[in-house]
């Protein structure tokens, strides 16, 4: 039942051949006619293999000599420590973060920028900017008052039928009528939770959770409580059971349980599982953000967390996820299926900013019900997996010794952990100096538990330039990191 | 100084001619070729000079006759009642709102919806939909990742130049960087009243007042005081002042001077000067919803209260209004000026829903750019002249005995006084269910003051069908209405 393209599963084979070890690094991958002969294929599909493999930083092209296997220079970088999951945790915070953002935020406005880090979400050239165009041309082109007509309380939104097949791939089961759709992610959150706890009330979350996050709490008067997390399997279980015995008036737990920002964390379905049916249990919401979940592998989706929401269970998991990563970084495009509270979720968009516009939903609508969605998303995230691990290299070959890093399965975050003791909101403070834009950990979490981490991005391609900024970078964090003892 | 097209002139000549009785109702206008001989002009300038005043209700069109003057039937129906402005207060309320508007929607939804009386925007065809499809267009075409770029965070919106020069009209001096672009006028109200009130903290409003303000007063856990507000000239700022010393905790003043909706009424000048000063003096912010003020004349444009928030205030006027009904009903686009709150109400709607995407503000910064937008704004007052008069007029024929309307000069919003024991609610529930959909009174007060109100709308031209909708309406009223004492 391979119903795979050719050259996928060429691909395949050889990443095989690299990963364990029948390939080694600085050998010579056989020639695109030898692959050809070799494999009875025809020589594009030859050389999109070998584009692929190049694409997922496996192989490296010598001009003139052909493609060689990439040197791993990380073997012996250590992943980010782990958090101590029976830690007492911090008293529930709620104020801090604006500045600490405000602050990133003003001096990214006032220095001029030369290569963003920082960014979440890929280049430009890696969305289809033509499709898009072209099909937002033609909704404004079939429905020629679109842009004057008010949309009637009655009307369907075009782009709801097509997100809930699309939520099929992780193992959600959503009617169009389930979904809402909202400005961004940032709307779903921002509803989700207004709809379930009250000023005063507690947030369970992360720790470290998205920065975005943590604001929206402090805005609504709402208490975070950090939750430790482990970068490989996301969120201790273990420790948030811990919390709901510890402490009361918690109200919702906010997750990404499928490529964490920042860690890049992905928690085992197991996990998932344990969790949904702890909330239940607890009677507490749940929120699921799963905006990069999708950015992982085509074979196997990463499930959500409310795929374990069955119909048994009473609509608990609340899910928001937006189009913003994975499709169209120019809209704002998100959505929520809000299980039992989605009434109340409803009215509070309508209340905060009535329903989106149809121009952006038509748009999307279109292209996503096609299978140039398929394709897109998978070039998309065969480009991320080669800048992932292009630029976890560059960092292991840069960085002092005593850096930590993890590789991620998906997305585009690379969890940074500098020697102890570095401060990584000095080393922001001198590279955006320079021009250079990274996220410091300090904006991730209430407590100064991540002040020696930096997020680092790999959205954007890899290059001369990248690499040159990640020189600069690793030579700051070299000045700000504490002389060993002698 | 007359800048004004001549068939402007020529219409206005007789507009005054009409209006101070020197041609009467129905006298016959001097022909179109007669017009070209007395005032020396073009035939098109006599022909569009009298669709003018056709279109404003004041001339009908009889075959093969010419134009009349239009009698004037509804001289003998009385405006509604004016409240008392020293009437002890109602205790400041925050809770039931949600339930009535849920209970509007549901009905809106579930019965098929023949005559709109209810919307709050013109029909399509007001609308320069050609126009901004051709610059939508135009905007994919020029910056062609539009779609499929993050907007950095040094990147200005490329409307707010635009509205910050059309803001002259209204006798406000602000610079691009003072205006922030939001989903609609409602997500303004938002973050103003975010920015400026704590949940428990009460909020001065107009009673009635819109109820998508109540709604987010109730979201927010915010209290609303409604003070007295006339029908003719809005909020009573002597009410106010008496508010303020009889009740704490006040923290937002919002009121809508120019056009309120549902009343209609325009706050004159002097009261505006008063209402900033008592604020400013009070230190309590002074929320102003504009959605409306620019449906009026051309040649009189109606002063914000912001104008009176001159550089020696410290910005105690935060600014709010909407493109969607004067230019684009499809699009979500409002904005706010927040004067001295504007850093927070920054940061709250970066955390609400993050920027507004760019492709709905270059479509329409390149229309209000042009002097179509001038045109298509004379066009669209002339119309919605025509509809008010013309529906006043249909509502006086009508509607029973003891019906009272006052026909604002300007926007599309009737506030119609049933007779006194009238259940407004009751005429909703059955006019609904014949597919004529008004809004009841008591959706725009947490009092019940209003129960015997309805607001109609005129936004949509007036034809048979909405003649017939308003005698079917007329006909439940009447039904309704309680037999006079024998
Ligand atoms: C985890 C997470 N959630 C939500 C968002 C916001 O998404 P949107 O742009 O769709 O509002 C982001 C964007 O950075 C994010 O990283
Ligand atoms: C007085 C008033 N304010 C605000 C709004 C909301 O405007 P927008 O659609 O721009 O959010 C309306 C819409 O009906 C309104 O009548």
């Amino acid at each position: 039942m391979d119903t795979q393209p050719l050259y996928l599963r060429l691909s395949g084979h050889y990443r095989q051949a690299i990963q364990s070890g029948v390939l080694l690094p600085g050998q010579r991958m056989p020639s695109v006619r030898a692959l050809t002969r070799l494999h009875r294929v025809s020589l594009s599909t030859a050389v999109e293999a070998c584009h692929t493999l190049e694409d997922e930083g496996l192989l490296e092209a010598r001009p003139r000599s052909g493609y060689f296997v990439l040197r791993r220079r990380r073997v012996d970088i250590q992943p980010p420590s782990e958090p101590d999951a029976g830690r007492k945790l911090d008293p529930a915070q709620y104020v801090g973060i604006h500045d600490r953002v405000s602050d990133f935020v003003a001096k990214c406005e006032f220095y001029p920028l030369l290569t963003n880090l920082a960014g979440t979400y890929g280049s430009p050239e890696m969305y289809p900017a033509e499709a898009l165009k072209n099909a937002a041309t033609r909704a404004l082109r079939k429905h020629s008052q679109l842009l004057v007509s008010a949309p009637d309380m009655r009307s369907d939104s075009p782009l709801n039928a097509v997100l809930a097949r699309r939520a099929l791939d992780a193992g959600m089961r959503l009617s169009a009528e389930d979904i809402l759709v909202t400005h961004g992610c940032i709307e779903a959150l921002n509803v989700a939770l207004r709809a379930v706890a009250q000023p005063g009330d507690t947030v369970a979350v992360e720790s470290p959770t998205y920065h975005g996050l943590l604001q929206i709490l402090e805005s609504l008067g709402l208490r975070a409580l950090e939750i430790p997390t482990s970068p490989q399997t996301g969120l201790s279980v273990e420790a948030l059971e811990l919390a709901f015995r510890t402490h009361d008036r918690i109200r919702a737990v906010v997750v990404m349980p499928n490529f964490h920002n920042p860690l890049g964390s992905v928690m085992p379905d197991p996990e998932k599982e344990k969790l949904v049916a702890l909330c239940e249990r607890q009677q507490v919401a749940l929120i699921e953000d799963d905006t990069y979940g999708a950015l992982g592998r085509d074979d196997i989706p990463l499930k959500a967390a409310k795929a374990w929401d069955k119909p048994g269970n009473d609509g608990n998991v609340i899910y928001c996820a937006s189009l913003r990563k994975t499709l169209a970084p120019g809209l704002r495009l998100g959505w929520v299926a809000g299980g039992r509270w989605q009434a109340r979720i409803q009215m509070l968009k309508y209340t905060q900013s009535r329903a989106n516009e149809a121009l952006a939903q038509f748009t999307v609508a279109e292209f996503m019900a096609s299978s140039a969605y398929d394709r897109h998303m998978a070039r998309l995230r065969r480009q991320l997996t080669g800048q992932r691990e292009q630029m976890a290299e560059a960092i292991a070959a840069h960085f002092p010794a005593g850096t930590r890093l993890s590789v991620p399965g998906g997305s585009m975050l690379l969890w940074v952990e500098l020697p102890p003791g570095t401060s990584a909101q000095a080393v922001f403070d001198a590279a955006i100096q320079q021009g250079i834009r990274v996220a410091p950990g300090s904006m991730f979490s209430n407590s100064s538990r991540f002040d020696h981490f930096l997020r680092i991005s790999c959205g954007f391609p890899f290059s001369g330039a990248v690499d040159e900024a990640l020189r600069k970078l690793a030579a700051i964090v070299a000045q700000n990191a504490p002389r060993p003892a002698a």
